[in-house]
């Protein structure tokens, strides 16, 4: 049996991964292409032309938390099991939605520049407290923000695939057909959810214009959830107070986008989760994988492939 | 019985007033010297030499939760009770502490740059969760970000004056002689005590040097706590990582204080607490106690005087 790790591990790493593997094979490449033919396995992304000349595959182990990069038609088509490393980075991208609501709900950018101008600027601004933050997404980072988000004093509305599932920390949970009140009765709307068929694009003109327009738009998960245009057009409009934006609809932000000059947005590069514990917990739950896989026992983290998480 | 109360208040918020002073005349009076003589109690700040013209004077309420500048040796010597508004920005206050953690763990200041100059500035940074926050004061500000604190998956020190009480959400209560130990354990270090006899000048080069080269320390009730010299040259030298500060030895910061421009701080205008509701909350609480020393019974937020809070 064979498994195929892509990508630049150290000494150490290596180590813990052949030990996990115990019998099995593992061979590091730098290339998916390489010995792909005898490959029973691989940790990282196959490219979609390479999955034909892959007779013995039959576990594919993304090693980031979304899929939504390596889930191909043909990938969503094979027989190959899909294992991710969600929740690897949650509890980071919890903290970073709640220092961007909170940085959005003061306005410190406007601190920061008047500190650069050492100007003592001292104006009234929200508290997070009893406003309502509605949470479009409950898997790892979602129901960690919840708890957050409770601590802050905040009511908390949620929405998710599979509405009748318990989800702690969640005042009120809400079914699709209820997306625009979910998104009327919210001050802070947070995307935690992954890119899917389903959430492509959900967040259109009618879904901004449901918004109140004091309310912040938050999303730590992924671009394209969102319309680029019609969130833009929201911001400029003022249809929407602002945005924090984590996730971007092309990564990196091109120089031209506008995004990066609205007086209301926050943009930061994609790097709310970039943390050593981020790494480390990836690499537990690869190993994990690796091992279960090698003694033949059920994996952890599968993907459903048709629901695209 | 009369009650002076001083300062601005629109005629909705006098009618709210008289109401709760019921049979108690109300005066209202832009200067605390109007009226002193026959003043039973003055809501808003006596200075010094008035205390001497007014023999009638049992109660004086402070609008602010700290009253630092209201503690005269006068008012402490004499009989009256002086309350304060204590608890009525603890709510925000945790917020912008817990704000300035994230900003600082993060150097979210270096996103808002590389923002302004449209650049993709990605990097590695830190997490909350299992780090350490010491909280230096546990009133209603320190509980409430106690309770923030542990949602965020930080282990939780605790010092204040009397540390047999019991006190949710922290992990570990430490007493004064267990200072640098506190200070050593601490990733964070947060100060949300009063400013008194006590706690004046207590952050001083000693205590700067207990804490960990990483840490941060953040300041959000009141400057003098840290002694500046001290905690500028810990800044300067790299005996602490960096500092949010929102409380300062001097307010407004002077335009040529070094704070301004120290690359790992964080500065904001003493501007943690300053929202609509701390306001409703502080009118609450002296509504509640005009009314009480109306009908003569005991206040609420009565101070120690000899402990300063």
């Amino acid at each position: 049996m064979r498994i195929t790790v892509i990508g630049h591990h150290d000494e150490v790493t290596r180590r813990r991964i052949r030990r996990a593997a115990g019998d099995a094979q593992v061979a590091f490449a730098s290339d998916p292409a390489e010995g792909i033919e005898l490959a029973d396995a691989v940790v990282g992304n196959v490219p979609d032309p390479l999955l034909a000349r892959a007779p013995r595959l039959r576990w594919v182990h993304s090693p980031s938390a979304g899929v939504d990069a390596v889930l191909s038609d043909k990938l969503l088509a094979s027989e190959v099991i899909l294992t991710s490393s969600t929740g690897n980075g949650a509890i980071p991208l919890a903290e970073h939605a709640m220092m961007l609501m909170l940085m959005l709900d003061r306005d410190a950018p406007r601190w920061l520049r008047a500190q650069s101008e050492r100007r003592w600027d001292r104006y009234a601004h929200g508290e997070l407290a009893g406003k309502t933050v509605g949470l479009y997404g409950l898997g790892h980072a979602g129901l960690d923000l919840a708890a957050k988000a409770k601590a802050f004093h905040l009511r908390v509305l949620g929405m998710r695939r599979s509405p009748g599932t318990c989800a702690p920390g969640v005042d009120e949970l809400f079914g699709q057909d209820d997306f625009p009140r979910f998104l009327a009765e919210s001050d802070f709307v947070v995307v935690t959810a992954p890119l899917t068929a389903a959430t492509a694009g959900r967040f259109d003109r009618e879904a901004f214009a449901a918004m109140r327009p004091a309310a912040f738009f938050v999303c730590v998960s992924r671009g394209g959830i969102a319309d680029d245009g019609a969130l833009l057009e929201a911001l400029r409009e003022g249809k929407i107070a602002g945005a924090g934006l984590d996730a971007h609809g092309v990564e990196p932000l091109p120089r031209d986008s506008p995004f990066w000059t609205l007086p209301n947005v926050i943009v930061t590069p994609h790097n709310g989760a970039t943390t050593a514990e981020t790494a480390r917990r990836g690499l537990d739950i690869m190993l994990d994988n690796v091992g279960r896989f090698a003694r033949g026992e059920p994996l952890r983290n599968i993907v459903d492939k048709a629901a695209g998480y």
